[in-house]
Formats: structure tokens, C-alpha cells, sequence
């Protein structure tokens, strides 16, 4: 193993050293001795004095001054020096102004500010003047996002930092407030949570690196050998891997929603379905569970998608092809899943002409309803999804655009729709574990595809005997309740299985499949105005209607547990 | 299978009803035309009204009381009624009393209040005049205990709720002043969590039953069939499962710590080891770990407590044993370890005299510096920390006396010390899964002896050959620094092995074993003052010293991973 470069960049944290009585000071300095000598063993440089929150600190920026002068210049007679970092919750020191403030007027050249993008901002504090502060006493950065809590300061940093681009926070700004003062020291990550701590450390590491390439991107400083993002225009196909002895039944279903078996791939057991603008592969192999295996995007150039999403640190996947066959540039994505980064328009004799693959089949493509993908819907574990939502956003530009918490039948569901880029994508996770009573399916996905008619593709499902989910009557009393439709219209819609929501937007009414091969269901969903969540508040009477057909199936023995 | 006497005693939530201007509530009852139905259709009688937070609210007591008036007529007509119940987060009556005041003014035979614990007791309202409420309208209770947490009382109340007596909320306070007001209806409980939500219905269905039937007896009102908790003075013995492989390391490190092998079990693989007032019982099975087996705990009547426990929902467990062996009382605790209940003072002749089961060996009992046991450390999964700390609570009296949050080297644990009562537990556990990579032992247990001179002990297991853990030189720099011990005394205490940790009550001093048997470590324990925690703070050093022993001996082969 190669000698790691690594080097400690900072001793932290030292508390409570200022505005303090005079016993107190005393025994500060005698601490800090102690402090000093085992940064000397160490070999670090730069400590940082967290703003105090001492019950007797005092309220006295002069005293505070005096003492910091005091203990920088007891730093300097070691060579060391003291970044003065103002706590969210400092007892009297808790903006970054004042902190800078206090160390001007220590005046001290061992004496700096380190500054902190979670204690400036969670406290809607302006960074935007810490350009005016000079490069050289912001003795050090630290950068951490977070989402906004309803929570007091303290446990929102201990246990909520997350990764810049992972949270809600504005680190653009600050990171270039920052760069604009002329700091040319370490922008470390200062991220506290309860996922990281527990992360496997190769992993953590990834996911960080990645945040920082980001975020230079981001600031118009990016790091060398990053592609910049080609247009990316949407779905090319979503690949599903299926069981042989559940192919049939897939077939069957994404026939009666109104898909057409257009291809057959020329060396494998790979059917291609289309219908509109909706293109699924199918890929029949031995799995214990079908799966959403890979999105494949549209892009103007896809070798510098690719590329971008390995210098994004996405591993590549070389995809195994015949020499006649496409040769298709992938990257796996967190989950291990597939991105695959595939031609704007295929065009015979390129190398990644993917439909090439496929042996037309004599199938007419039947005129319908369905437009095209509305969304795949994931289920990563919950402690992964900060990381699988940084990957998306770095790599094809995808941003939350909204979070939900459904109270689900067997537990607490978290979702949180990824959009505003060429797909959605759904990652909806259980925050506990469950037990090995749950009789729900671990980890269900979705493949929902868009149309502009859901009744009309309910009665043709109805016509060809795919059963979609009836979720009961409660769910069409509450829509009347609510004065979203009538009496008669609510009985049509239940009539056709069709679910409603509604936002302040607009409209989402959908079908939805029973689950086929133990994980994967389907949704024709039909947007109105423009509704922008994912159908979640009809989430709980979905997975119980799922499984009540799981248990009637078995109980009849026609569907194996 | 029986049917179930169940009913629905509450219809819940209806919002947003009073205070609001004439358009918003001519749209109010329609929308309770059609809840009414539903009820109706239900057979629910009573509704459950949450002070609103509609925008558009006013902040009118006066329209309040009209509007519900009308409501309640409403409801009059078909028979239902209302309880009217102030959100802690209600947008103008968010108080139990003001709640009370509007229903007063209302004046209409069907609407009453709903007092629910947590609304009332998150924002720290007075219960005691509850007791001045005519019973008749306090139309429905719920009860909820939660932790004090530094967040909004909404996502507290939505995520945080706890059964009574597994958070810090005065329930006992409340409730009686409840029952003081002459109510007569159902006591809910009303506790929205993520745990509770993921659990397995079963087992939570008991857990809260057991809150309930703890909350009666200690407001004077036990179930039937409860046996009040007897006398109980301390630990019998703790019982180690050991496998046969470990045994004989096993005993070398008892022995090595001051205790001696007094007995033998006349028919099984069992030794009795003794010191002091501590009793350890080594059960030689096939097992895969090494594990804390049974907590024996000694009472003036087993039977009594045993009762007690099964009483609590506890499974009484009879121990086989044959006609002349003893013949000891125990039920499982929540983890499936054995509670046994056993005799103040064993004697001859008893039915329950244990100590008969053993035939005395001829090693002389040693004088030594073992006082007893000081504490058993466990680690139950996360989401069953509640429900494992409220059957020790109920059976035995134990209270939390600390909890502590520790960034230990593979993630965050925290720990609860249960104490204050005969024995003390320590509840450890990771909050988040533990990932593949991680390399620490998943859930480890100690066994921790009250002595009156670590430094002794410390000396003799090294005479013994028996390896402490070395946390390094880190620790003893720290803890000069802190002024807390001179540098001799911090050299003295490295070259024992010795960690220390201090509150503001006194001074903690131990020694840790290494892992023994994959899973069980053993400490020595000396306490000085009256410290009441259990070394919370030296648990990520000792946590890393036992990683580098266990690489050590992995890279040398001399155990088994």
C-alpha cells in the first residue's frame, strides 16, 4: 500500500478560552499548555477555539480580545496559531460578524477566524460580507450542508450535517464569499451525522469527494478532467431484469397497458417494449427478484456523460457486446444499478446504436395512451439516500423537488421525488428496520409510465385480465369528502382502480399493477396541471391493497410467497 | 380464532373547524356532512375536533364557541359528538384550558374536550386543574409520554412520542388528575413513533399494555392480579453461556480477576464463581457467542416477583430440573434473556435453594478486593431500548439515572444506565445498522465487578497472565489537561491499565478484558464518590483498543475470528 499523503490540517476543538473571570483564565492557559504540546506530538499547526459557552463567560468583546491576544500569543511563542470560530450556539459569540469583530480588534497575527458554513447559515446568517474580510485571517473553512429542521441548533449539527449538495443550504454563495476574501487554505468537510459515523469509510470518503467536485463545478471553479454536463434530454429505456418464470407475466402486463413487444435482441433473451415515447428492455436471467437493473439516458454526447460520471467517481461498467453489437457507455450508480449513457438519436452505423441490437419483430405498434416514462421509483436503504441523490444531481442534474412521509402499513416511509432534469426519479426508504414479522415486500420499485387517458388504459387493461389495485372505498368517500370530485365521478374512478391526488398544482390519478416477481410493480399515471409530487398520500392504501392480493394469492396457491 | 371484542371508540382528526370566516365554514359542514357518514357507517360515536391551523383562523374565542356549537348540533342530530382538543401547535388555542374555556362557552350537551398528555405537558402546561373539569365533559383522554428533545413540539409529537414510563413526561401527574375530574371513559393511548409504527403489532400491543398496567398501579389503582413488587436487594447471580471452546479463557480471566470456582453444578457443565458478593454461573453450551444468559436477582418472595412479571406480560419460563435439584422462578425478559427470582438468603431445604444445586470444591475462597456486581452492560437493538427499559422499570423499579450519545469508532451508540433500584443495566446500542464492513464485534455485552481497589486488580490479573486492554497514551495526556490527575498518578493508571472518567459526583476507575468468546468483555469497576455513570466517555477508545487486539490476533492466527 502506497504511503498515504495525509496530514493534519487542524486541532479541534478548544472551548471555552474567552471573556472569562480571571481564575477561570488562569486555568485556561494551563490547559491550553496541554493542548499545545500535544499539537506539537502531532505535528498540527492551526487549533480551533470554538466561541465559548462557559456559564461564566461574560458578555464582553474587549475582555474576549484581550484573552485571545493572550493565548495567540502564547500559540506564537510555539509556532502555533488559533482559528476563533463563532458556535451557532456560542453563549454570547454566535455570528460570524462578531467573531471577526473580536479577533480585528485582538489584532494578533497567530489570531484568525475559521469559518463554518453550517453556523453562519443555520442561523440565516449573511455570508455574503465575508468577502471583505482579509484571505489571510480566515485562518480556516469548513463546509457542511444541511436540510432545514425544525430543531434547536445544537443536536440539528450534531446529528444532520450533511454533504454540500445533499441539504438545503445555500453553500454556493458562501463557498464563493469565501474564495472572493482570498482564503487559500483547506476547504474541509465538517459533517456530523449519525450515517456518516457509521458509514464504511472508502464509501464516505466517495460520497464527500464527490460533494467537493460538485461544488467547485458549481462555483465556476471546476477540477481538472471534470466534463462539463452534455444535454441530457430524457429516458432512453428503463431495463428491467425478470425472471424467466416471471417473464410471461410482465409480457402480459406491460402488453394490456399498452406496450408493444417491438424487439428481440439478436443474442439474447432480451425483448425491447415501446409504446409513445416509453421504450422498456426486458432482460429475462436468472434473479431471485425482478428489478429496475437500468436507466439508460438520452444525451448529445455520451462519452462525456460517462466520463463525467466517472470523474464523479461513478465507477464505469464496461458492457460485454458482440462486435457487431452497440457498444453503449455505462457507469453504476450507488445502488449498483446501471446509468447508461446512450446516443440523443440512434442513427444506424454509429457504434452505439442501440435498437441495432434488436430483430424488429413483426408486431404493429398498436396507436394508445402512453407518452412515455413518468418516473422510476427506487428504494435504497435510508441511510444510502443522501448519497444516491448527490449522484444523480452531480451527474444528470436532478434536484429534490419535494419530500414526503407516509405512515405506510408496516412502518414509516420516506420518499423524496429527484426532477427538474431529464427524468424523475423516486427514492422512498423505511427509516427503521423492519422485522422479520413484516410480511411486506423488502424493497418494492416502480416503473411508471406517463399517459394522457388513465381510464382508457384501466378499461384495456380490464379488457386484456391484468388485475390492477382496487385500494377500496375509503380512499373514493375521502375524495368527495374533500370536494375534489362528485359522487358520480368518484364511482368512475373507482370503477377503473384509478387513485387520485392533488397538490396546489394540479392533478395525479394513476393505476397501479399487483407486484410481478416479488418486487416490481407498474403505474400508468396520468398528470393534470402541474401536479409535482409522486402520488405518496395514496401510498398507505396501495401497499395495503398489495398486500391483500399478496395474501389472497397465496392463500389460493396460485402465486407463490 | 376468536373474534376480537374491539371498537372504535374515536373518529380522528377532523381540523380546521372553528374560528374560521363564513365561507371557509359553510365549506366546513359540508365536509362534515360526509365524515359524519363515514362515522355513521363506522359506528363510531365520538370525533375527535384538533384546534385549528388553517390559515385563515381568527384569533376569536367567541366565533370559536359558536361555530362548535353549531357543529355540535350537528352531530347532536345524528346522534355523535364532539371532543374538542387543543394542538400544541394550534394557531391561537394551542393550551388544555383555553380549549376548556371555548367548550365551556359553547355550552352544547354534545361537545366536550379530549385531553391528550402530550399536547398538554410538551409546552408545559399545568394538569392539575384538570381535576375541576366536570368528569361528564371530558369526552376522551389520550395518553402519551415522550423524551425531552430540543425540537418543535410538531415533529416531536409526530416522531417522538413514547408509551407512559418510557419517556420523561409526569404521567402520573396527569392521569390523576384526570381520574380526579370523574372521567369515565377509555384511556388511549395515543403515541405516534417510528418504532412503534415498524414494529410488530404483537409485540407492541404488549409493551403498551404493560405501560398501562404500570401507569395504574402507580397511581394507586393496580389491575387485578398485579402483585406488588416485593423487596428486592440486589443480584444473586449473573449466568454466562460460554462455549465449551472458550471455557477454560473464560475462567482463567474470573479467576484472574479475584474470583474463585466454588462449585460445580452435580449434574450439568456449570460453575459457580464467587467473590465478595458477586456470583457469576458459567453454563458450558454449544453456543455460537458468549452471552449474558439470565439476570438473577434476589427477592424476599421469588414467587411474588415472578407473578409480578408475568402479570407484565413477561412469559413466565420454567426451568427444567430434576426432583432434588432447585426449583427457581423466571420469565423472559424482552431480549429472550432470563429474569430468575431467586431467594433473599438461599437455605437449605427450600424449594428454591440454588446454591444446593452445587457441590463445593476445595479452592478456598480467596481474600480479594471484589465487592460485587457493579453492572451488566447490553445491547439490545436500538428500536427496542423503550420496551426493554419499561419491563425493568415495571418488574424491578429501575429508572433511567443517564443517557449518553458516544462516537464510537463504527458509528454512533448511545447508552442508557438503568439503576435505582437493586442492580444496574447499561443499554447500548448503534442507532444506525451496521454495515458489512464494519469489523466490530455486532453486539457486545459486559460483566462488570464493583471493587475496592482497581490498582490491585489490575496487578493480579497481570500476575495472571491476563491481557487488559490498553487504550494508549492518549487518554492519560488528556486527562493531565484536564487537571484531573497529576502526571505520576496518570502514569501510574497507563501502567495498570487503568481508564478514568469523572462527573460531578465523583470518579470512575476501571479495567476492561479483552472480547472473550466473540462477544462478552468483563470490567472492573471502582467507584469513588458517588459517580453515576458507567465510563461512557472512554467507550470509543476502549472500543478501538479492542479492534487493534482482535487484528492482532487475527494477523497472528492465534484466535478465530
Amino acid at each position: 500500500m502506497r504511503r498515504p499523503r495525509l496530514a493534519i490540517e487542524l486541532f479541534q476543538p478548544v472551548r471555552d478560552v474567552e471573556a472569562l473571570p480571571p481564575d477561570d483564565f488562569a486555568a485556561v492557559l494551563a490547559r491550553l499548555d496541554r493542548k499545545f504540546a500535544v499539537m506539537e506530538q502531532l505535528g498540527v499547526r492551526t487549533a480551533l477555539v470554538c466561541s465559548s459557552v462557559h456559564p461564566r463567560a461574560v458578555d464582553d468583546d474587549d475582555l474576549a480580545a484581550a484573552q485571545l491576544h493572550e493565548v495567540a500569543a502564547r500559540a506564537a511563542d510555539r509556532g502555533l496559531r488559533l482559528a476563533y470560530e463563532a458556535l451557532a450556539w456560542g453563549r454570547h459569540v454566535n455570528t460570524w460578524d462578531r467573531s471577526w469583530r473580536i479577533v480585528e480588534a485582538a489584532d494578533h497575527p497567530a489570531l484568525g477566524v475559521c469559518l463554518d458554513s453550517f453556523h453562519i447559515l443555520s442561523r440565516g446568517g449573511d455570508p455574503a460580507p465575508i468577502r471583505d474580510v482579509p484571505g489571510e485571517k480566515v485562518f480556516f473553512v469548513q463546509l457542511a450542508d444541511a436540510p432545514e429542521l425544525a430543531m434547536d441548533v445544537l443536536p440539528w449539527s450534531r446529528h444532520h450535517r450533511l454533504f454540500p449538495g445533499q441539504g438545503s443550504f445555500d453553500l454556493e454563495t458562501f463557498t464563493a464569499a469565501v474564495a472572493a476574501a482570498g482564503y487559500t487554505g483547506p476547504w474541509s468537510l465538517e459533517v456530523f451525522n449519525d450515517v456518516v459515523r457509521q458509514a464504511d469509510p472508502w464509501r464516505a470518503a466517495r460520497d464527500a469527494r464527490r460533494s467537493l467536485l460538485a461544488l467547485e463545478e458549481a462555483v465556476g471553479a471546476p477540477a481538472a478532467g471534470l466534463p462539463s454536463r452534455p444535454p441530457v434530454h430524457g429516458p432512453a429505456f428503463v431495463e428491467l431484469a425478470v425472471d424467466p418464470a416471471t417473464a410471461d407475466e410482465v409480457g402480459t402486463v406491460l402488453h394490456a397497458l399498452g406496450l408493444d413487444a417491438t424487439g428481440r435482441h439478436r443474442t439474447k433473451p432480451v425483448t425491447l417494449w415501446e409504446a409513445g415515447d416509453a421504450r422498456v428492455v426486458v432482460s429475462e436471467e436468472p434473479v431471485s427478484t425482478t428489478s429496475v437493473a437500468g436507466l439508460a439516458v438520452r444525451t448529445d454526447d455520451p462519452e462525456a456523460l460517462a466520463s463525467r460520471a466517472e470523474a464523479l467517481l461513478a465507477p464505469r461498467r464496461p458492457l460485454p457486446h458482440a462486435a457487431d453489437e452497440a457498444d453503449l457507455r455505462a457507469v453504476a450508480a450507488p445502488d449498483g444499478s446501471l446509468l447508461l449513457c446512450c446516443p440523443r438519436r440512434p442513427q444506424p452505423g454509429r457504434p452505439d446504436f442501440w435498437p441495432g441490437d434488436f430483430v424488429p419483430t413483426d408486431v404493429p405498434r398498436r396507436p394508445g395512451h402512453v407518452e412515455g416514462i413518468d418516473h422510476v421509483a427506487l428504494t435504497p436503504p435510508w441511510d444510502d439516500v443522501g448519497e444516491t441523490s448527490l449522484f444523480h444531481r452531480a451527474v444528470l442534474g436532478l434536484g429534490p423537488v419535494g419530500e414526503w412521509e407516509v405512515a405506510a402499513p408496516f412502518g414509516l416511509v420516506r420518499s423524496r421525488l429527484l426532477g427538474g432534469g431529464p427524468l424523475r426519479i423516486v427514492l422512498s426508504s423505511s427509516v427503521v428496520r423492519r422485522g422479520g414479522w413484516s410480511p411486506g415486500v423488502p424493497a418494492p420499485q416502480s416503473l411508471a409510465l406517463a399517459v394522457d387517458d388513465v381510464l382508457a388504459v384501466s378499461r384495456a387493461a380490464a379488457a386484456a385480465g391484468v388485475r390492477l389495485v382496487d385500494v377500496g372505498p375509503n380512499h373514493y368517500d375521502d375524495l368527495v369528502a374533500r370536494g375534489w370530485v362528485d359522487e358520480d365521478t368518484a364511482a368512475e374512478l373507482h370503477a377503473h382502480r384509478v387513485l387520485l391526488d392533488r397538490d396546489e398544482h394540479g392533478e395525479y390519478r394513476h393505476v397501479v399493477t399487483e407486484v410481478l416477481g416479488g418486487r416490481v410493480f407498474l403505474e400508468a399515471v396520468q398528470r393534470i396541471g402541474g401536479y409535482r409530487g409522486h402520488g405518496a398520500a395514496d401510498a398507505p392504501a396501495r401497499m395495503a391493497a398489495h398486500r391483500r392480493a399478496r395474501a389472497a394469492d397465496q392463500s389460493s396457491g396460485s402465486t407463490p410467497a
